[in-house]
């Protein structure tokens, strides 16, 4: 096999016709719906993980970016639903922070709170406010890993202008990762 | 401007020329010295941030893949080195994972102690092992953030099966973090 030089994925094609980018996301609920319907809509095509996230601007409600998992089929450990939308926000601004001079602020929804990975990557993105669905608990208790993440991190991120807190949908987020584990019983235990 | 659906990068061109992939890389010591390189070259071609890393196998010391800071220049706030190497090492082994049936052991060294996402990607990986040169500390004195990282963390991941240890050329990393900002200083106050 011979090295790998670069990398390069894309959203599923089906985020074409799912999401509104034109639309003004005006409440968190608008907000978060979207999150989690890409979450949603990422287990029925079998294009990834159970998650989903949406970068908007806190102001005006524009959207900015999605996300969604793409690790097993980019062979990609690194694209969870929030990196992918960071990534995407921060290349469609062509600037590697959100928050700057002449930019307004910015925050992520994301259907599930953001594990070890993409806590971190919060504090380089820029955002200034992170709005999770589902609860790191709800993920563990369906086997879904997190990592090291503690209240103290949280207030780290706090302290840098960067909070961390529980949004709305948290059943509707929590039934789609359980929807994605019976799918995948069933596909590998078929 | 509108919406940005895919994302690629690729790393700078001057690897080519000075990572020797058939190498045999035996001792931390020469492992550590390909990802400090790797953080010299990256500055003096002023191609990203000071940092490089590498993905061995670690019994045979076959190199797998390298990476380096690309944030600015892609635009991109999640492209940290370990960033680039964990993602570049997956998709050249095509899995989503660098530990499982089939597969030797792998381990990181990288020039500089991981940031919390890179800690968070690092269990996400397969890696057994991080090994970096620069500790944290030393990043911090030179006014580069590295997020919430404390030794529970470390413990944490250490229970999980990847171990989290200071390596050799501490002192030539943290050489190449001040010959950035000295860079960074002429260019920006020049």
């Amino acid at each position: 096999m011979k090295p790998v030089l670069s990398a390069r994925y894309e959203l599923p094609s089906w985020v074409g016709s799912k999401v509104d980018w034109g639309a003004t996301y005006a409440s968190d609920a608008e907000r978060m719906a979207l999150a989690v319907e890409l979450s949603r809509q990422n287990v029925e095509h079998r294009t990834g993980g159970p998650f989903g996230a949406a970068i908007f601007e806190r102001e005006s409600g524009r959207l900015v970016s999605v996300g969604v998992n793409l690790v097993v089929p980019a062979h990609d450990c690194t694209l969870h639903a929030e990196m992918v939308a960071f990534s995407l926000a921060g290349r469609r601004l062509e600037s590697f922070t959100l928050h700057g001079p002449g930019l307004p602020e910015h925050e992520l929804f994301t259907s599930c709170e953001p594990c070890a990975m993409c806590m971190g990557a919060a504090l380089w993105s820029g955002v200034r406010r992170v709005s999770f669905a589902a609860h790191g608990v709800d993920a563990r208790e369906l086997g879904f890993e997190e990592g090291p993440v503690s209240p103290e991190d949280h207030r780290y991120l706090a302290a840098r202008g960067v909070v961390f807190e529980a949004g709305p949908l948290r059943a509707e987020a929590r039934a789609v990762l359980a929807l994605y584990k019976e799918g995948e019983g069933v596909l590998y235990n078929g």
